[in-house]
């Protein structure tokens, strides 16, 4: 992939892949015979939201320097009573804030498009269709207008759902501004205005964004500018509290968008967390238990009638089983195949989905301009499908023992009039021609198994399938959740109404069923999709066969390709480790896939050496060795962070002369110096001056070190060394020489150099041990894009 | 603790702890200066079951030597399809089986205990007391002696609810015989006849227990003396993949207990694994939809009356709640009251638990005869409390809007007619004069506002306290979960009773909240207990009042003491893992704390030095050392394993002259003489009798050495070195040498070296700087215990 690696070093790697079987002897001399000296530039950028962004990792191992550990030890139990007390009252907050944020959504959501749907309604009832359909398209193109404006002027990381950034954030990649202020803003926002302008995509994937934006903004709270509880936040400036209080922002995002608690933390940790501690899963259970108090709190005060077109939708929740279910054997044949066909629908669109984002990367690559364009254009032609499409269906008698008003006029409801006469509705638009929210609760609604026809059925599947693949990647917050409920909803109802009476279950329930193997095939979570079904649905009766139709679909979509976030991460870019290694690590050592140059520090180093160093590299890690006189011989003393440099840089605390310096080098620091900031607040190493009289001094580097890094011996096999690095979760590993004599350490291995990219352009003959997931491949169809 | 920690190390230790703040040049010098000799002791033996067993490290590290890689690269695709086929199969096979296990021990329960109340119950209504009360408490004294007999003296390994065992094995303890064919049996009937015999005791951990018996067994699968499966099942014969079984097995277990299958998955996961990977939630999740889907159409069979006595009481569900049900905010002060009374019950349930556990060992130590005394003690103590309380508790009248029949004679229902007037029923009874299952439902019941007086509650209540406390400790299967639902229902149902028309909550509500306040005091589980009580009652709705009453008593609880599990595994004396460094482990280095001596080995060593090594020290894994002439200086090549050198031995793969073999090495063995065979099968070292000339002949251990063993430098923190060996899931972790020119291995650590008791007897000084977890204590209840 990276153009830039060495003939002489793959030819030598060539050589030792070759030998390897046969020369036994290959083990004891040095492999790294020829040192590479070519950096790893492979995946150091990413498309973060819509734009491409320069990557950092995130420093989640605890840094032992004498400094710390001097700091922790002057701590008081007061500081850590003061440091739970903060954890806590941080989750309760998380909650709060996000099923506010989520409830106003909501709010927002269904009388934006509750108001556009009435007024179109009462205009077709006096039959002006044409100005019905102006209005309703106009009032469509100016929603994602204005959305995709602020997205991609205000805050281009805002663009999407924002889930596969805060799942590679929480596997360790830092990219600038996917927390930051604007970003949440621009995303709430966008939401709003994007789902109301009738595009088929959904809200949940912003809401966990949002909730993951939310938790950053707190953990990092009332920063510099504001002053604000800066004493009790001081404990959480570090990655791996700001993990913790991202996850159980995102556990709250899925909490809030499905009222769904349990739900969340289990998505969080099925699906979004790469590292997950017993007490995480506490906190995170917390959040989401502050979510479901409040929104139901919320919702009791909406169904008094508060809250505008709110109330008489009910929304979030759609509880339509609290009815008992009976289902017996023969049920369980027309559950496989749902399973089965939702799997392969679901792996399909993938497919399809991967092929339209990277067509529309070239397309948004080009400028804002084309990008607004381009979500212009979704809209305008998803405003004609879904006031065009309603004309092919034919009308229907309303049925003479419906429960609810037919035809329903001027509120959400079953039974859409559309052009029809007045006692008569157009099934089609009862489903295509309302919002998301209803589409879904039409399609799970029971005793109902004759409002649809086959055609309307068929056809509203149809354009749900392919309009959400094209409505994803706009410049625009985008969920993928609702849209591929809708799409399996009707998938379902469809299966449902073509076995009929055949089965004891009713078309609603099949609706269920469907949606659960269309999410099952798309995202592959088992557990969490489980429970948040379980939860919108409300009755538990369902779970054997939810679990059913999950494990199918997601079995038989698991032969064809990944799941739908790994496909998008692995589109845009980011250096996601996985937990295991692949088979070909197991051929290579450490030694092999190092490469150069390393940059090292004296214990006591000159000024205007490191100030050299940190202005030519953008390395973030440089080991410190203990050089005679210190020591006998030259002897790995530790490794020292760029940021924590620059601070010593920027509080000169300089020696005259190169001795160990006394204590008093802790008293001219507090540990919230070496506080690692918000991304992109960090201090830059450009902003320091020194004048040459100061380059010309020392600074005792030791106090500063972390004198406990992990280490590994240059011939320890990369797949032990990539589980090593993955399971601590490292940002930097050292290497060790196996035979001393050389220099004390040979390189270091960061994040970048267990990609499979830059590990197979090393060593390009290894692509054929490749590991192959045994799956299905259809040669045709690739080539064919 | 152990007394063996010699004078001079301590010294040498207290010196450093000393002078560390001030002596910063300390860390330059090697801190090993007095190599230690004094092997370390501790922990290598626990109470597994009831009884004293030496114990054993599981091997989860990926042993990577040539020959294993070689085996690897000879693998076909075939391999991997029959892998993964397999790993499903035995999924699926661990959920039916253990289902049909569950389903068998409550249909046998039911029958045995529910054919003993009939009985007595005739009796009482003809009036002959005296006999009725004789037949009761023999048949409970035969029932309970058969159970403590056979657990006695077939398989100690079975006494109690086998949690704690487990939850020690999945963090990487083994115990002999805990996963035997014998102990399965034993615990499977031992826990059926125990339970039927009226003693408060669960039936959920024996079922945990057995999950994973059955599941490792499956694993192991058609031993050698049968030679069943054989080739399909090789890939299992090692720790990482029976340790996912295990697991699944443990859901299963749960899953069959509460017919809570996504609680199974949350238990497994929150209470049981120490190592959890996504794709082991999907497969224990199949493995318990597996179990949901047996147990669902088992119980349709039994409804149509063919069960026995099981059909009326329809068991292990307590879906009491189908009804819809509201509250509002003034439900939720009582909500936090009972919250925090079950957080102080709760923990004061786990203080006196410990002490009776602690009080038993000395009686259950003597012998088997006292063990079985003390069973049946209880036995005769319960069966007089049973019989004996109700006629206590004055007759009620019958209502006459009851929904079933009052007095209920001849099977379980609401309305116990004991020794009352034939329209009346004695309430106490209802409740002690039943099955746990029984009583549970109803507590659980709801319009039975007045059927219960609050000094019946009030007894009920304190009996099921203390009985519980005194019958878990007995030598025979034995579980927490119900016993502490009983209570902890109790105690809600009585707090319901007192606030009464102030709430708009039943009774049967607040019971279902305190069991779950008294589960969350007590096993301080909280996603899973909410999901399992969900499952248990069936109501979703109860959802937001349930993890409120779960967070609230969990946090009042854990500011007291520990989780009973934790506490019954430090009791028993497993060398548990925590996944955290205590806080002093980062003031110590790896070096402070290896212990010697070390055996190591050459990379072509004599076989008579191996033999005698192997047969004189009871490590396990010994660092190969390469020196001259294979290398120029003495290096590391890696680490060999007792089992692997055992194999080697015996399978006489001798050289006749030190010189690295060639390739035939491989061709001597298959990859199968290397598998792990279930706990106590392996090969001993005495059974090895090898001749005077072959014991002078030279073994090539290279191919066979673990080239890529995990290191740490000597002057690596020790909390960090805990964190590598906790989250890689390690058995040995070499330590290097900071200074080469040594030997290059100085050490290893294993879990033993980092369990508090062996850091603290090494280092008496840092007992005062342990961590204090703000726990409240009370010194004066401490001294009276």
């Amino acid at each position: 992939m990276s153009g830039n690696s060495d003939d002489s070093a793959n030819l030598n790697a060539a050589e030792h892949e070759n030998g390897y079987d046969h020369d036994q002897d290959s083990l004891t001399v040095p492999l790294l015979s020829i040192q590479r000296s070519t950096p790893n530039n492979t995946s150091q950028v990413a498309i973060v939201g819509a734009s491409i962004c320069p990557i950092e990792s995130l420093d989640y191992e605890i840094f032992e320097n004498e400094f710390f550990k001097q700091d922790w030890r002057s701590r008081e139990k007061i500081h850590i009573f003061q440091y739970i007390f903060m954890k806590w009252l941080l989750a309760f907050l998380i909650g709060l804030i996000v099923s506010l944020i989520g409830f106003c959504n909501n709010l927002a959501v269904e009388n934006l498009a509750g108001v556009k749907f009435v007024v179109t309604s009462n205009m077709m009832l006096k039959g002006r269709y044409g100005i019905a359909f102006l209005v309703f398209s106009l009032s469509n193109l100016v929603l994602t207008l204005f959305a995709s404006m602020i997205t991609a002027f205000i805050s281009p990381e805002a663009a999407g759902s924002g889930i596969p950034e805060v799942k590679a954030y929480l596997n360790g990649v830092d990219a600038p501004g996917i927390f930051s202020l604007r970003t949440l803003v621009v995303k709430v926002v966008g939401s709003v205005t994007a789902v109301s302008s009738s595009l088929l995509i959904g809200k949940a994937g912003p809401m966990v964004h949002t909730g993951a934006c939310v938790a950053s903004l707190l953990g990092q709270g009332g920063s510099r500018r504001y002053g604000l509880t800066w004493r009790w936040l001081r404990f959480f400036k570090n990655d791996r509290d700001r993990r913790d209080l991202v996850t159980c922002g995102a556990a709250a995002g899925i909490a809030a968008s499905f009222r769904s608690p349990v739900g969340g933390v289990l998505f969080a940790l099925e699906e979004m967390s790469s590292w997950w501690r017993s007490a995480l899963l506490w906190r995170s259970f917390f959040s989401t238990a502050v979510v479901a108090i409040v929104l139901r709190a919320l919702i009791d005060v909406c169904l008094s009638g508060k809250c505008g077109l709110f109330g008489t939708g009910g929304l979030i929740m759609f509880d339509v089983y609290s009815a008992s279910i009976s289902y017996h054997l023969v049920d369980v044949p027309p559950v496989l195949v749902l399973g089965v066909v939702g799997g392969i629908l679901g792996s399909l669109y993938n497919f399809l989905l991967d092929k339209v984002l990277r067509l529309y990367n070239i397309i948004n690559e080009k400028s804002a301009a084309y990008r607004i364009f381009l979500a212009c254009s979704i809209s305008i032609f998803t405003s004609c499908l879904l006031f065009g499409l309603p004309w092919l269906a034919s009308c229907r008698a309303c049925p003479s023992d419906a429960s609810e008003a037919c035809p329903t006029i001027g509120r959400s409801g079953n039974y859409k009039k559309f052009q029809c006469l007045p006692d008569q509705y157009n099934d089609l638009a009862s489903l295509i021609f309302n919002t998301n929210d209803d589409a879904i609760r039409n399609l799970f609604s029971k005793n109902t198994d004759d409002e649809f026809h086959y055609s309307s059925m068929g056809v509203f599947f149809v354009t749900c399938f392919f309009l959400s693949i094209f409505s994803y990647g706009i410049v625009a917050p985008a969920g993928l959740f609702v849209p591929v409920i809708v799409t399996g909803a009707s998938y379902g109802r469809f299966v449902g109404m073509l076995i009929g009476s055949h089965s004891n279950l009713n078309h609603g329930l099949y609706a269920v069923l469907g949606a659960a193997s269309f999410l099952g095939g798309s995202m592959r979570m088992t557990v969490s999709l489980c429970v948040i079904i379980l939860e919108l649905t409300n009755n538990l009766l369902l779970l054997p066969l939810i679990m059913l139709v999950l494990l199918v679909s997601k079995t038989v979509a698991d032969a064809f390709n990944g799941n739908i976030y790994d496909l998008i991460m692995k589109l845009k870019g980011f250096p996601y480790l996985e937990t295991h290694a692949e088979p070909y690590m197991r051929q290579l050592t450490v030694g092999d896939v190092v490469t150069g140059p390393l940059q090292l520090f004296s214990g006591i180093e000159k000024v205007g050496n490191i100030l050299h160093v940190l202005r030519n590299t953008k390395h973030n890690g440089f080991p410190v060795i203990d050089e005679p006189p210190i020591s006998e011989t030259p002897v790995l003393f530790g490794i020292i962070l760029r940021a924590h440099l620059i601070t010593l840089l920027k509080k000169k605390a300089f020696l005259s002369s190169p001795v160990r310096s006394n204590i008093d080098a802790f008293k001219q620091f507090s540990s919230v110096d070496f506080a690692k900031r918000g991304s992109g607040n960090g201090d830059r190493i450009e902003d320091i001056e020194l004048t040459e009289e100061e380059k010309e001094m020392f600074i005792d580097l030791h106090p500063f070190t972390n004198a406990s890094p992990y280490t590994v011996v240059e011939t320890m096999s990369l797949a032990k060394a990539l589980i090593l690095f993955r399971e601590v979760g490292l940002r930097h590993l050292l290497v060790i020489p196996k035979i001393s004599g050389r220099s004390p350490v040979v390189g270091i291995l960061t994040r970048h150099d267990f990609m499979p990219e830059h590990i197979l352009s090393l060593h390009p003959l290894l692509e054929k041990s490749k590991w192959k997931r045994l799956r299905i491949r259809f040669p045709l169809l690739r080539k064919m894009f």
